[in-house]
């Protein structure tokens, strides 16, 4: 098995998904909280990219979630902030979510055999569930307007050693893959204190939102692996 | 003063280096051959594009220098060895240079106000050196082929860790210098053995050159600091 690391949104080719399992990485904070929500019950989540597309796609009994310059979009009834999944907020329903990188480094990976929703919340799980689907895996950093993010490589390090335990050496890592991989290792022991440092942690800082990189941090919180099966991401 | 760091020679955009200190780091081989035919005594080193551009540069008493596929150019007198530019093969001459990646990259970051060739055999020199230039600083790891190269991302971190000793706290890093900053750290202990890991460093020893490997790895073994002066590459 071979594990790639792609590291923002505008690096991505289409020709680098076909016949791989890519897991989309948008730890501050797409996917971080399309894990929440599926782990909270929510029936599925379909990421789309407009918010006029959100809309035309709402039904009945749907969800709108999602942010833009961080905030929680005019008219939604839920932000970015996976604490806003919580709760029993979204037990059984379908939420639309559009975001500024997640949802769209979910729609650029669309080629991929499967597609698995990866954070710190669900870094074992994923792992596990990537490794037993038997393709080359795609860590796909979503980034912050096509540049890296700090979290999300960090994020695809973190993968990357849960991978090599269960897989064992004769998983074969690019380099970038081996860059994360000790750059995870040198922050294991603070990772809370290293999001709140990264730009993004600093941003969302400074427009309130502390709470979600704090929330975010968190290793293995969950279980639930989001995995793309036609528009929606649903439950393995 | 803040630090960034671009990935790759295809990631970078000319406007990233207007009022920049650049610092080329092509650790196998360019800017490790560079910073060695420069302390062995070269009067400059120039780097070209082409082999034709090189032969047509090219006067009585200067050296040719290169590599095509890794392997000297036909009719060259050095190849992209480092170890070729010792013994005073170099001392006194102007080499014209041509290489896959390095050269390339030097060409692009020509916008800069300054460009430093930077290396693990030059780290602390030109660190101190591009402290001393008091401009932002872009790390510019030229990368094999467009892609990531494990070396010269492991000699970003090193060069960034050696900054901010020099520097102290004011200095602001990007996400990616963060991260590179980390992977250096982690493999800090073993960086001999983590280049010939790496993708270069696997293809070099199969063709070869396992001994420009270990030579490439040593941190600190020279003073020197290449500076683009017009087109050539001297010593500051």
């Amino acid at each position: 098995m071979r594990i790639q690391v792609i590291p923002n949104t505008g690096e991505a080719r289409t020709d680098q998904f076909l016949h791989k399992t890519t897991v989309v990485i948008d730890v501050l904070r797409a996917t971080s909280t399309i894990v929440t929500a599926l782990a909270e019950g929510a029936s599925g989540v379909l990421p789309v990219e407009t918010v006029m597309e959100a809309k035309t796609l709402h039904r009945q009994g749907d969800l709108l979630g999602g942010e833009r310059f961080c905030r929680k979009i005019a008219g939604f009834d839920l932000g970015n902030s996976p604490c806003d999944y919580q709760s029993g907020a979204v037990y059984g329903r379908r939420v639309l979510l559009t975001t500024t990188n997640g949802t769209r480094a979910i729609h650029k990976a669309g080629r991929s055999d499967h597609v698995l929703a990866g954070s710190l919340l669900n870094a074992e799980a994923c792992a596990a569930a990537a490794a037993l689907l038997r393709r080359d895996i795609v860590m796909f950093c979503a980034g912050t307007h096509d540049e890296f993010a700090f979290e999300d490589g960090l994020c695809a390090g973190l993968l990357i050693d849960r991978l090599l335990r269960i897989t064992g050496e004769e998983t074969e890592t690019d380099d970038l893959g081996l860059a994360m991989l000790g750059f995870y290792r040198s922050n294991a022991d603070s990772i809370p204190e290293a999001l709140l440092r990264s730009a993004s942690g600093r941003r969302l800082t400074k427009l309130g939102y502390a709470q979600d990189v704090t929330f975010c941090s968190q290793i293995d919180l969950f279980d639930a692996v989001p995995r793309l099966s036609g528009d929606t991401m649903t439950i393995v």
